[in-house]
């Protein structure tokens, strides 16, 4: 995509497009995911993949520059990564197994070849880790960076559903929360967050193998943390007709987020993009779940429980009620920041 | 999204995306799929289907507002029902069954739920058209209106890949090419096309039972015509390492196309975006193909044959060679005439 090797300014898109499958297929074949049996490789009007014996999961979800990131926040490899894992994360939710993805990217002016290399590098590496194969794609122009993935898994077990909380069952969470609302709050506020909180929200980890082994030892639901915990609990708590009490100072948190939570901020109740799994558990469960814990090497904290009604009710370490500032993560808000 | 419920100009996407999966449930149980069952319907973190007996085919496609088409165009029903064509399109070239979709929508400050509400609808239609169901979408803010779908099939039966062709073979297409680019033409030149020309443009119809009654009769390779004949038979021919002749006389054209190309424009060999297909198939088959076609109620018309080689010549009544003004439909092209 570089000017100069156009000077009209005018993309062929086949051109572009017959690398970008080329690319694709080299991406897929190091991708070729251990969980699939890919029949039809990138490069023909569809990807087919074998048969599957079990249900089929299927999520799609964006990343639009300006809106979800800037560029300057991560590097293209990053990027990529990110975009698959977003879509994972929705597929570790529902302790599905992934086998494909596809990534549909639109492309801003200034978007270099060099740079979508990198985004598909680290696209099929986020795949890859997965066992997942990167099958398909497409590219268009458009504003701004866009990308686009779409995820396909299998259930091979248990199905995990926001539906199935009961009063009576304990909310456990995966690792930590926070860090990637206060990654972004660092860069909004000109700062570049430190290291490890910066990689929380550069490269989250979907909790595919966790979330397989809580739903195989009789987790009753999850939902994976997008939209901030506050935001995604109510979600479930609609789901499954109930109402739920978290304790914040169960909160699990790193200390840069328990510093600045500390100080007033809610970054680990309503911050977003953690991307890590909001488990729903029966209370005999809890042994069996720091064993799964320790195996998976994550952390697994409870932070409360269901109860009857439909109210989420936030307490202090005193049991007092807790009002948060704001009722959730939201994309949007983003927007007022947009650098142009 | 009317920014007068919304004094501050913020949207809530948790409240609009909520309300989106509602109603992306009733789309989904209007068109609950003939073709496949719903175990997990939109709203959850995934959508979750039945299993698959047969092979999987899987696709995505992108609609920008500016590149490929303008708000002024077609009705945002309307826009729905293409953005699912574009990519039920692919399913039909390898002869696979539709069973679900998923649309990610991207919107702009100035849609409306409204504008929202028919996109979604006009989607599901498209989607009931076909068997397949429409199973979960996402939503974000984008700079314009952004529609990318993907597509999920079954190859219950023979499956047509790009690369099947070989030296003797026939090339056959459905339908009539170059209206879809005629309607746009005149478009870009300020003029309204005729209705029969522009529900071409507006209103594709994807070949599905027509493929799959090509790929069991026994033709050998289909791609379709997305990018323009020329481009895409392009394509196919580089997938099976052969060459081809096209006797452009032969290319079926309404009587709008005719008397434009008669007058030295090329719509039905270069125009793009008819969704029509291109089959290649063993000469003994034409009998065949003409019960199939009238079986399905759609033309299937000789256009030309495979050679050994690797050229895509283009011969006239006389069989001199026809050099094209343009190797193909661009799609990035278009973008020279955004109203922005």
């Amino acid at each position: 995509l570089d000017s100069s090797s156009n000077p009209r300014g005018e993309l062929r898109e086949h051109a572009f497009l017959g690398d970008f499958c080329r690319r694709l297929r080299q991406r897929g074949a190091r991708s070729a995911g251990r969980n699939v049996r890919v029949l039809v490789e990138p490069g023909d009007d569809c990807a087919v993949l074998a048969p599957s014996a079990s249900p089929i999961a299927l999520t799609t979800d964006a990343l639009v520059e300006g809106v979800h990131f800037r560029s300057t926040w991560l590097t293209p490899g990053e990027l990529g990564r990110r975009a698959a894992v977003v879509s994972l994360s929705d597929l570790a939710a529902m302790a599905a197994t992934p086998t494909a993805l596809l990534l549909a990217v639109g492309v801003a002016d200034e978007t270099t070849t060099e740079t979508l290399d990198a985004i598909l590098a680290g696209c099929a590496e986020a795949c890859e880790a997965v066992g997942a194969a990167l099958v398909g794609g497409n590219l268009t122009r458009a504003d701004v960076l866009t990308l686009t993935s779409t995820a396909v898994g299998e259930v091979r077990g248990r199905c995990l559903e926001r539906s199935g909380a009961r009063a009576g069952d304990l909310l456990v969470v995966s690792g930590t929360l926070g860090d990637a609302a206060l990654a972004v709050d660092g860069w909004l506020a000109g700062r570049e967050p430190e290291q490890s909180v910066r990689s929380r929200w550069v490269a989250p980890i979907p909790r595919i193998d966790l979330s397989r082994a809580l739903a195989e030892a009789g987790a009753h639901a999850a939902i994976d943390l997008s939209d901030g915990l506050l935001a995604d609990l109510g979600h479930l708590c609609r789901a499954s007709g109930i109402g739920a009490v978290v304790e914040r100072e169960r909160l699990p948190r790193s200390d840069a987020v328990a510093a600045r939570d500390a100080a007033g901020a809610d970054f680990a109740l309503v911050g977003g993009e953690d991307y890590e799994v909001l488990f729903v558990s029966p209370p005999e469960l809890e042994p069996e779940m720091a064993r799964l814990a320790r195996e998976n090497g994550v952390p697994l904290t409870v932070i409360g429980r269901c109860v009857g009604g439909d109210a989420v009710t936030v307490v202090d370490s005193r049991g007092s009620p807790h009002v948060p500032p704001t009722a959730g993560h939201d994309h949007f808000a983003g927007r007022k920041e947009r650098p142009r």
